[in-house]
């Protein structure tokens, strides 16, 4: 399974200076050598920026970040998986403050400096006995090293084959700075947001108020544009950290839009992994729609394609059935007639100007069997709007996966 | 497989006086024994509407039916299967037309007296040399039967697994008269409309102007609450033709009314089989929501939970996870709170005013392993809005059956 840009040897990653790691198995899942908790530490105080799941159903952990930020003085976040605690009710909010206050106390800071993030079965109680014992051991073992960040890595996916990194080290203002990201995400992924879980540290220094406008802008070109099958997460948590610990200036003006763009392509490395490791997939499929009257009209379209459970079966089936595309195009509620549309299945021409084209089906169907990343293409003659997006396709694991989740 | 309540034994029928009804193989489908054209006639001019596909792709047939309903003095419509006659340009329309002009040559009336319907893969030509063979044929063998509605009920099917009939004999204005209704309908199922193709008979007396309101309305309560996975089809058509043949007088006030819920009733009988026969399906998912502000927002959290992968994957693995329903009735849209919204699964209570209720999982299960037919209810505290919503589960099956059906 293809990583996107994602990079999966530690030993070339840029970590960000002043951040610690760890990732450990506390006993939320039975499985003895399964991590199931982390933590990162800043070492100073942080500016700290999320983007949340839309859907009305909050977890709890997600209702605590959004009273939180974004803030200026953010010291960590502790992160869970293999129970999301969501629809726990008042006991689930007072599980995630209590995550928080019991990081605090380890390090020495106030509770509203930490931040808190699940990812797993949702509607059960939190084992709290065992999280309890698990965060102090987590924190003590946190380092500023690949291997803690591998494990952090490692202890926040769940039905993930791979985990999901990103960094990249670029000079700002005259000074050398770091970003990383990490991702997990395969399934329940379906916009606002996309992944149910990433994270991005950086030492840059930024103010919070400068950082909070960056982090939306990068999460609507990236975990937006993901779709596995449509499904919003209760969880979905987009969260930056910028410590400032590069000892460079403050970025403003050029410098931060500059690092607005990085922090969007390493966001968009990260969704793009999720949707190569979605639940059962064989194919990592980029849509590319342009050509309607704005960049929402293409995501609308990109989106209602990359949900259709009978698009995502042909492609399993490599079965070129372009008219399965054109019509989910048909039902996004976007104004267009068939004379406006053409469509690519690579780089063959399926469709022009509404006529279908003669083609040769088994080149087609050859093109989808050989490719792990398939590019489908549709182009509008209506404006200059436009969307990249990414999706998988939905093969019988996937069903397996999903049926037999929660046992 | 439960075929909700319609009938499978032809000697129950009630058929309408003045409609003859055929299906036959012409050789659209390669398979020699598989009916694929079907006709119906009325011996005198029928008032007629219809309600079509929402998509802004719309094939052929749905074209020229629309320019031509409602109408007072239809004779027949033509119908084929194994072929959509959809995004196929300027011949596709000029065929469909071909179509209607040579059955009303046959019966001696104006092309625009026929109607026409096509169902199966989207983006190929029809093969009009066989179909200007069975035209003929067709009307040759129209029969006032049971057999000749048989025919036609089979004749029109792709990859259903069973006919979908639904009749009824009622009096009204002191006249029995006879309404009957056929379907088709496994995949592509979503509004609006769900079934790809629903035809109503009856030898009631009806205004044009009359009929084309309660069509709507009917539309509304049956095919518009059924999804499978949510692809709004190319080719979704309900036709009524009422051609009085009952003698009695036209319809008018409070028997009027009646015939509208009566003929509600057949499209719902319709809607529930189509679900419950959708592609690969175990189970038929009956989803009550009510508690909500209007009809309208309960209807699309019923349908957003109808769409979600995850929840049909669920009710397959007999899994009763009941935060995928209520996560995925987070996403719908509709602002409610947690604390307001209460779950059953069956008679089980899983989720009372926002918090998890303690159940039996094996029971619950077991309920899920032994029940055709799977009743999920929902209730909200903000007002009298509610909706019944007909769905599949996901399996297996569906995956096979749609990764493979164009080769």
């Amino acid at each position: 399974m293809t990583t996107g840009h994602t990079q999966a040897d530690p030993s070339s990653w840029h970590l960000p200076h002043g951040f610690r790691f760890a990732g450990l198995h506390c006993g939320i899942r039975s499985e003895g050598d399964r991590k199931d908790l982390a933590v990162v530490l800043s070492d100073r105080p942080a500016s700290a920026a999320g983007v949340f799941t839309q859907n009305r159903v909050r977890a709890a952990p997600v209702r605590v970040c959004q009273q939180r930020l974004p803030a200026s003085d953010v010291r960590g976040i502790v992160i869970c998986s293999g129970n999301a605690n969501a629809c726990t009710g008042p006991q689930g909010l007072a599980d995630a403050q209590r995550m928080t206050a019991l990081a605090a106390e380890q390090v020495g800071c106030r509770e509203e400096q930490f931040l808190v993030a699940s990812t797993g079965v949702i509607g059960r109680p939190l084992p709290m006995s065992a999280i309890e014992a698990g965060i102090p051991s987590a924190i003590s073992a946190a380092a500023p090293t690949a291997q803690g960040l591998n494990d952090l890595a490692h202890a926040i996916l769940t039905t993930d084959t791979v985990i999901k990194v990103s960094t990249r080290e670029v000079t700002l203002a005259g000074v050398p700075v770091r970003l990383t990201g990490v991702a997990k995400g395969a399934a329940m992924i379906g916009p606002n947001l996309a992944t149910m879980l990433a994270f991005v540290f950086t030492d840059a220094g930024i103010a919070p108020s400068d950082l909070a406008p960056l982090v939306s802008r990068a999460a609507a070109v990236s975990f937006n544009c993901v779709s596995v099958e449509g499904h919003t997460s209760t969880n979905d948590t987009l969260i930056v950290l910028a410590n400032g610990a590069a000892a460079g200036p403050r970025l403003h003006g050029d410098e931060l839009l500059r690092f607005g763009a990085i922090l969007s392509g390493v966001c968009t490395d990260l969704a793009q992994a999720i949707a190569a490791d979605a639940e059962g997939a064989n194919h990592l499929i980029v849509l590319e729609v342009e050509g309607l009257r704005t960049d929402a009209e293409a995501h609308r379209i990109a989106r209602t394609i990359a949900d259709s459970a009978l698009v995502k079966t042909a492609i399993f089936g490599a079965d070129p059935n372009w008219g399965r595309i054109v019509s989910a195009a048909g039902y996004a509620g976007v104004p267009f007639e068939e004379e406006q549309l053409s469509l690519w299945l690579g780089d063959l021409l399926l469709y022009q100007h509404g006529v279908p084209q003669p083609f040769d089906a088994a080149t087609a169907s050859a093109y989808l069997k050989r490719e792990r990343t398939v590019h489908i293409r549709l182009r509008f003659t209506l404006g200059p709007g436009r969307c990249t997006f990414w999706t998988s396709d939905l093969t019988y694991e996937y069903i397996k996966l999903n049926a037999e989740y929660t046992t």
